[in-house]
């Protein structure tokens, strides 16, 4: 293997981010990696340091805090944007509790991350692209985090269709296919709940899809026809309590599902391009495939997240007889993100997505210009999402989503 | 290997069943494939005997019995139709006329195979449908092309939904897509013309994934939301007439495509599953990528036609350890037709639809019972068809499909 | 679709090549299968005939007649080759009598076909090669039936390799893959016997790919480094007679297995490539696994024969950011054979080799040039094979491959 | 997605263990950030501590350390092991200098872990391993870096043939393909320097997949035949000097290549399975093909390091119909390591290999049990990598591994 070199030289310190995260469960536990790594693999303009971690559980928050490498734990969220040391503030909590949070650390001057979906309404997301808006007239940024943009072969992606490597664009499809509810006893959590979560596998799969079609093409959806479904709509209520501000119903019995388990909806992108999309969370054997083709008119791209170190490439300008879908391993220096990391050849996986977000936002915060997603992009998809809704709720007519 | 057990006596010779075939262009060639090939593979009851071929042009159709193995060649399909040798009408002609032709067939007392779809309109459908409901009652069969049934993996699939090995169905998804249209160069065939063809992509290949998908899933699509789109409206018409009945547009400058290049349509099933279909000829790079996954509460099956001897089945009652998409090659002798054919691994093609198509309709004729698609299915599936363009016409809103 | 042109004039009858199979299990079948296409799909300068077919068995050669389109029956080879309909004589009986067949057949003024492996041992295939260098001289041709040379991915491979795709090579590796012996249980045939059938994995499978590798690489093996291994020594003897020439061993008790299982060879092609090899019978799951890779400077192919529509082909000259293996769907009219079937992504299976080796035999007979491998071809094989087995014999030391 | 579990409790802090590292070019960073990680994932016995590095160029490691995040830096690897809080040291350098670090930092008690292959000769292996068993005697370990073992599907794909899922096994074989060296105008640096590598690609590609295959089989190698060669033998000089203790040739004018670039050899495993392996630099395209395939009466396995998250799996007892290579997605709780992970079908990437084996050193040295390679599988993998070239050297003679 080719060594890496390491012989430039590190001058003076670079300045501290202090970063303050509200949450600390899956989400968290995958923001806490990213923050740590960042600063050991790219060459960062600031030094993010995990100041403190928020969970409402005091007991729990402090273990958090310990094994994800949190400087302090705090069980109020206010108490953490109040911190000195926090200058970012990235929230990890379910989406009922985004806005207020966002809201309320911009206006405290910090900077903000959010998860996504950005909020459970588009109200929500207005409000706190508005917020935003007003932060960034003083100098603060909040971001959305979309984080499957980061994975280098969709980054790589966007850079060929960028560059015209596809044309005109026909198609773009899209699916992701979970399975966790294929089960009809699978217990009712919080994702499930329409007043916690927003929405079932839209808002959770269906935001990534969403982003990816429309940062990939370059261009909005206009319009969509949409179906959606809940298959199974009693489950049994868990029977502990879940982590972080995630958490805590009570145990026993059944309880009503609120939320969808799937939609299927096709669309329109701003140039006439078609667009389909299906998510779910009950695809027997599907684990995480989130999967996109795009059609042009000079070729063509796919992607499977199971295999997120690859990228399908098909150049239709080439000669019929040498021509065909290339399975690029998108390892190379050459590549988004890449030179940072291994060999070619040597892989990543699902938690770098983070550290190449944590990159975006701290070199996005020291003023350079990453492709990082704010909140006003975030809200344009919340839109989408309400269009999704609207459309299902009316016979799937193909509703407009809203400039 | 192990060798074919050749030692069974065939004793008195079967009776012929002789056919005649209307066109004689791409299908026509497909199906000549088929006849020739059925008995030399399978025991079969009758014996299928190759008596006329008819196209337009007394030349060209002679030149195509000859180099397809045809007794006769006729130049009026009413005169094939007369002959005493033909007991089976085969249209393989474009769908404008295949309501005329198979009507009289059946009238005149012959079985009939007609290829998808099964006309341009649901009002053609309907009075074959009627047709052969009348002639069921003096003896005669009428069928509709759809091989794709009989490639093995999706008879295989069929049989293992069957036996409920996928348990209650939650989703269907299906593609066709290819690439021939990619180029906007190239020319405007009968296939672009509606009056000819009846509609583009969605009658040529959605008449596949809509019976495939209903085929499949054991029951019938009951709504659909729609949208089509014809991305390239204006195409160079071709030089020269072409083959068969299929021919003959006049030479030089543009014309306009009359029908769509791509639709993007979702539905609901009888069950209440819910289906998503996308068909375009404008994918570049997709040849004839026919792809179907279903995915039920026990189990999924996918499945892709440019790799037809796989099938992927996913049993999601195995422990989590050891399950994942098997990739099972069906070349077993277990698995439907392939008894007949090479060893285990020795794979079938395409053609090998025609062979099997061949197969069941000698045998549903001699009075057995394989799973051969008359009319009747061949009218639901252009009330599909027909549903998804009112609804594309109506602006997507969910259109039921007519009983 | 695209449509055919069938607009051909065929004007004169082209003169009859008439056919003399000897044996008809699955050889004979899939022999039959090529004979009788061919001349419907390409147009070929001379019409092939099933003029006979020749087993021990009256009554079994006689249905393998009927079944298989051969216009007559013999029970005695020597009957056959003495035949005026018969032009060419096509030996698919087990290896043991191929030698004095092919002689007598070419000393009889017959064109030859024989399956591969060309002998059982190397003095057959010298006296087979030395009848055929006679017989040259007489306007007859011999031919050896290296049917993965038609392959239209393998074809196609050869064509890139041959037009310097590929640069200077590095590596061949090879192998072929089956799993019919994994069962201990399974029985004890013809197959596994050295004085039938010469040689087990070895020739029946390691005999394809060697001519693969050669043929692919355009260069010969040179030297040879082998181990071989039978993993079970005694079977139980099948229960009742076998097919066609193959037959017949007494039923009852085990016997003792005389062939390899398996082989693992390695070797230097003439330029100094490495080549390795692998051949079993015992690999669970792996139906007709034969691949093979090609590395060279420039680039690299692919191929897998459970795939066989598919060519895996890497540009090592392309941008490191674009570069990787693509997959060539080997279905478009550029591709070798294609022009004469189906549309692009349709697709062909294991049984049009012999359709392929049907056109190429005749047109060669016909005075044409295609590439068909004739006994010196298969004598060089065999030759190789020779050193694999003699390397096994000698512990493994690296063994010539006689010129 | 399903929470994870963060209620447990974390009471006393455990002690700490002092890491002690030499080198940090590529496997330096690596192995930085599998002990930076290790802590943050997994409940451990003991908090690994980055204690200090060790290069020669002060500035340079200056900066690893920074980097990478260790406490401190120095440019003596004696001063290194000597220090008190380090009490593990992790050797990282070329082969060249294995032997003496390890020895000595054994003998000052401290626990290795050393980077693969063990050793640039056996003789140095047998002294490595000595010092081992004295050190184990003071209760000091000493590791080999033979990470891919703890690719959770290399580990689970263990534990099914541990668990007899494979049954008899019959077939071993392996690759490890890379391209870094296909062009002949890619530089000369230490790795293609016998003095410094010990090898070239059978070392480093070749250890790897002798031991995977040994470990996977449970068995070991008992001789091989092997074939090695060089196929540019002179390469340009490098311009600049490479980093750490791996560093610094003459800039200029071109040297020899005096390492092989390519192994092919054939083995048998104790239990008389057949072994083969392939291993080179110049398989343009592959990047990092570590493939494996392993066959035995009952099942197969399959694996390709460029899909990591993957195994294949079939189960040769399944009927037919639906028997097939499982791709099971090694993402499970139930998988080895994954619990500590992300929810299922989030993947992993290459530099998880560390974090376990981080995670798996510290267990062992607190006195668990995890299977962690020691020096002594690190002299045997040594031992077959001189059969290796003892064979080559000898007409490719099957030669004996020493016991």
């Amino acid at each position: 293997m080719a060594q890496r070199d390491q012989t430039q030289q590190e001058t003076a310190a670079p300045p501290t981010l202090g970063i303050g995260m509200v949450g600390y469960a899956f989400m968290g536990a995958a923001h806490s990696q990213g923050w740590r790594t960042a600063g050991h693999v790219f060459d960062l303009p600031m030094r993010p340091a995990l100041a403190a971690v928020c969970g409402r559980d005091r007991a729990a928050v402090e273990a958090a805090a310990g094994r994800h490498g949190w400087a302090a734990a705090e069980t109020d969220w206010r108490a953490l944007i109040a911190r000195d040391d926090v200058h970012l503030v990235d929230i990890c909590t379910p989406g009922d509790s985004h806005a207020e949070i966002a809201v309320a650390a911009l206006e405290a001057g910090k900077h903000v991350l959010c998860e996504k979906p950005l909020a459970n309404t588009v109200a929500e997301a207005e409000a706190m692209a508005a917020a935003a808006r007003r932060a960034a007239a003083r100098g603060r940024s909040a971001f959305v985090g979309f984080n499957y943009r980061r994975v280098p072969a969709l980054a790589h992606a966007r850079r060929l269709i960028g560059d015209g490597r596809l044309g005109a664009l026909r198609h773009v499809r899209a699916v992701y296919l979970q399975d966790w509810l294929t089960d009809p006893a699978s217990p009712l959590t919080w994702r499930l709940d329409k007043d916690r979560a927003g929405s079932g596998a839209l808002g959770d799969l269906g935001a990534h899809v969403v982003d990816l079609a429309q940062y990939l093409a370059g261009e909005p959806l206009v319009a969509v026809s949409a179906l959606t479904e809940t298959f199974v709509r009693e489950r049994p209520r868990p029977a502990g309590p879940s982590g972080g501000l995630g958490g805590g119903a009570a145990a026993g019995g059944t309880g009503p599902v609120t939320v969808d388990d799937a939609a299927a909806f096709t669309g329109r992108l701003a140039s006439g391009a078609l667009a389909s999309f299906e998510v779910t969370r009950m695809a027997a054997g599907r684990k995480n495939a989130l999967r996109l083709e795009i059609n042009g008119e000079r070729g063509s791209l796919a992607f499977d997240l199971e295999r997120l170190n690859e990228l399908s490439f098909h150049d239709h300008t080439e000669p019929a007889a040498t021509a065909g879908f290339r399975r690029v391993l998108v390892t190379e220096p050459e590549h988004p993100y890449l030179e940072a990391w291994w060999p070619p050849g040597h892989t990543l996986g699902y938690e770098h997505t983070f550290v190449h977000q944590a990159r975006d936002v701290v070199c996005a915060i020291a003023g350079g210009t990453p492709d990082v997603p704010t909140f006003a992009d975030g809200l344009q998809v919340q839109r989408v999402l309400a269009a999704v809704e609207e459309s299902a709720a009316k016979n799937s007519v193909l509703t407009p989503v809203t400039l």
